[in-house]
């Protein structure tokens, strides 16, 4: 939830104040400030056994983008402030990379990209990566030594894939969906394996009245691939393993993190605007 | 392979004539009779062990389109004279069917279609197919027993689906691809399977330029489905199996087959083109 303690004065009486957004009208197209409002509510006394945390850190991520249609104006903004596992298991169980397979992953330069290009990385496969500005590019290749890093909106897909995979894409890890998967999709090869995190290319639009891109049965049925969609909690029995070895990495030197913070609570309909335009490098977190 | 014997006079002599079907022109865009040339050529005499086999049934299918462009002009138009089993295994093993759920078909009137159809009726499912006339949905309700049946080219695909599938669809067996499918996707429940058998909508198209659908990537991952096409050599070792229940399904009178039948080896390419607009119901065949 976008909620956050703003006085603890009087724990004694239980009473706390706690500010929170709520959806005051579904979004059309990209989001707009006004779309949210920021309200102060006094919480209820807690109960025996119940505790109160205060958040530090609060996570923007493109998933609520989607995930408030199905809800009723008047919630309260959904969102989480716990550590996310997404990548791992849905980029290792559904793409099954093998060392020296090409992989591929758009919005790499995102929280979730950037991760599953460097697992990728320790796996022993050449990763390529596609990003929305140069600065990202830049950072993929020289920060998280990607084997290639292309501008999506300034680079023609085919023939870069052609040139820097030119035996084809084994694996398409996908945040984005539309019309850059479809270039990618139909470079892949035989039996080649999509894994489905994202569509951010089409958060913004009608739900009701999809955008168009490329069609990608042909490239599906002619080379067999296999495409598949995941949501985190589908393992949710086995976060653990996948923190863990996520912490192992880290402590190795083998994964690298990079975060874009926004300062303020209230900031955080800014925030999420911002990252829905690929504004930010690595994860987008606001500071409360 | 387009070919057949026309005169055995002489085997005495190993003197065989035979016609046969020439890629003069790739195609572009709907196959064009001028296409493809009807030669005659003499057969090299048989070699010990070697025997020949005269054709008197022919098969034309959709995949023959998008094959040749895999082919230099003069090859020997491709194609087979052998029974398929293409789709006991396609749908059975990438869609996974269990009783009671909702299986939906495009293409249903054709070879593929019709004959998944009635396998998951047979695995205890509810079926719906969706075809490009009247005629066909006709046959499909009132001969095959599908549950619902829908003219694509007439039908609002989202509606009817809501209508004939309260409950959303569980498994979709893809002939079509484009516009069509993005609908039926739409539809699809959590956890989803589609088998992606061909993408009979687009086979006429530029292979660089392909058509534009309702991007489907947004579903995919939000329902979690998985997307998988296939090739009939997959399960070669495993042919034999398929042939035999397919016999005992027809021994035990639960599947219906249909031929639309051109008559004469030179009515090929009419054959061809016409099956691929559509105006066959069920299996497309050429009488040598």
């Amino acid at each position: 939830m976008w909620s956050c303690g703003v006085n603890f004065p009087n724990l004694a009486r239980n009473m706390v104040k706690a500010k929170k957004f709520v959806l005051v009208k579904h979004f059309v197209g990209e989001p707009k400030e006004s779309d949210l409002e920021l309200v102060e509510e006094e919480l209820p006394p807690l109960k025996d056994k119940e505790f109160l945390c205060e958040a530090e850190y609060l996570s923007v991520d493109p998933y609520m983008r989607p995930y408030t249609a199905r809800y009723p104006t008047g919630v309260t903004m959904v969102g989480s402030q716990i550590a996310k596992n997404t990548s791992y298991f849905g980029f290792l169980e559904i793409c099954d990379p093998k060392p020296g397979e090409v992989v591929v992953v758009s919005g790499a330069a995102g929280a979730i990209g950037s991760h599953v290009g460097q697992i990728a990385q320790i796996k022993g496969c050449k990763v390529i990566g596609f990003a929305g500005s140069d600065d990202k590019v830049k950072w993929l290749v020289d920060e998280l030594k990607f084997d290639a890093a292309f501008n999506y909106e300034t680079t023609d897909v085919t023939k870069a894939l052609k040139q820097a995979a030119p035996n084809g894409v084994d694996c398409y890890f996908d945040n984005v969906g539309g019309t850059l998967s479809s270039a990618i999709i139909s470079c892949m090869n035989e039996r080649g394996r999509i894994s489905v995190c994202g569509s951010i290319s089409s958060y913004n639009a009608d739900i009701k009245n999809m955008p168009s891109a490329p069609i990608v049965q042909l490239a599906v049925v002619s080379k067999q691939l296999k495409m598949e969609g995941f949501l985190t909690y589908r393992w949710l029995d086995r976060w653990n393993e996948g923190i863990m070895q996520n912490l192992q990495w880290i402590k190795e030197g083998k994964l690298v993190y990079r975060e874009t913070v926004t300062e303020g609570f209230e900031n955080m309909t800014k925030a999420f605007i911002g990252m829905l335009r690929g504004e930010n490098t690595g994860k987008a977190i606001v500071k409360a």
